[in-house]
């Protein structure tokens, strides 16, 4: 029995059965939380993953339709700790995802440093002085400005978790493409594979994937780019295998 | 009366009305040299252009389509230098494309610092050591390899020779990425502008052109993505629409 507080919904998790919790008052997750979830290398039967700014669990939901393997978040909010272990729940998946109330800057002497196959992150994208886009709210404002934890806390981190030869991936926008490669190789995560995804064909990328492995070998593959719409504003065939995975 | 010596070809310059003094003896220009002619931004009306490595000319004859102003290339095999000055000949080009006799490490002390308004290069892909993909001869060494100069001093005399909020241009492969984006901004030249060509729909990344600022504001925009041919091997319309220029 699993309680869905006043101005909470059961929103669907696009094409999965599963159902996530979400509500007006805290920032919900867009199409980047399933792109990165799809995107990153998993262990299919087994393994440790940790998802870093995990928000509601919207990414620990969605990989959880990829591998058998225990999956952590870390979440500085706590009534989005709380909801989203209540989605778990409403999952049956408490037993293999467990959202833990922490700070980004300190996950590691929390939950162990090199012990992790995979870590994924769909960090704040905007840093803490873009005023012109910062909401009201201070929960929406936490989940999308750099203002508890910059993109280095998450990387640095991310680094200090994974195993020698694990994986390490993000979601982020094109823009800032430079630091994230920078200060992946900084914290040893070599960059390996990066796919660029475009709202439209024809127009400017507006999402970044990228993954690096632990003091990998160097050599960047960048995939075939990813479009999500058509020009009628339906998904592209793409974009719709994975809505229907 | 342009001679044109044994061994040499007049090759066409794609769908362009001019011509090329190319021979087997050394690096015939690729497709590469076309795509960062048409990518980088130059000043139509005048303007002082730079090719570094620049061969046999091949990107100062596909800018001169796209701009007045001249044009610089720098060269440091002299066989290749003198073919591109009888190629600028035969195009009658002679007062406003100049290939010099000079290396990548001096051409700042040789040609001026910060008086150019674009300086392009498709500097050796390959690293001195790569060995496996070396050619016997040296002329094909010198062009593909790094054994004459680095990626770095590419870099690093663009940005002596641009001049402030200037534009610096290159192509390369995207396995140097993070080398590129790094010596960038080391060197005060910001990225700004990158696209990635697929061979075909679907298939990984093959090149990468990137352009940068100097001094200018961090901010990078990703193109559409650029795919050559399409399944049945053909050209792409877009690839056509260059071809056609």
């Amino acid at each position: 029995m699993v309680t869905v507080k006043d101005g909470e919904r059961l929103d669907d998790l696009l094409g999965r059965p599963g159902k996530i919790i979400q509500s007006d008052d805290v920032f919900s997750f867009s199409l980047d939380a399933v792109l990165l979830a799809e995107f990153v290398w998993v262990p299919i039967q087994k393994g440790q993953l940790v998802d870093l700014c995990a928000g509601t669990g919207a990414i620990p939901l969605f990989l959880s339709y990829r591998t058998k393997g225990t999956i952590t978040g870390v979440e500085i909010q706590s009534k989005l700790v709380d909801m989203a272990n209540r989605s778990m729940a409403v999952n049956r998946l408490e037993e293999r995802i467990q959202v833990v109330e922490g700070d980004v800057k300190t996950a590691a002497t929390q939950l162990g440093h090199a012990r992790y196959d995979v870590v994924t992150c769909n960090p704040p994208y905007f840093l803490a002085n873009e005023t012109s886009l910062r909401n009201q709210n201070e929960h929406h404002t936490i989940a999308r400005h750099e203002v508890l934890c910059t993109l280095e806390d998450c990387i640095k981190t991310a680094s200090q978790l994974v195993k020698p030869g694990g994986k390490v991936a993000f979601v982020h926008r094109p823009e800032r493409l430079l630091d994230i490669l920078t200060l992946m190789r900084a914290y040893r995560i070599e960059p390996k594979r990066m796919q660029l995804v475009y709202p439209k064909a024809g127009r400017e990328a507006n999402t970044l994937l990228i993954e690096g492995s632990k003091d990998g070998k160097a050599g960047l593959k960048i995939l075939p780019p990813f479009v999500v719409y058509e020009e009628d504003d339906t998904y592209t065939e793409e974009m719709r295998v994975i809505l229907d995975a």
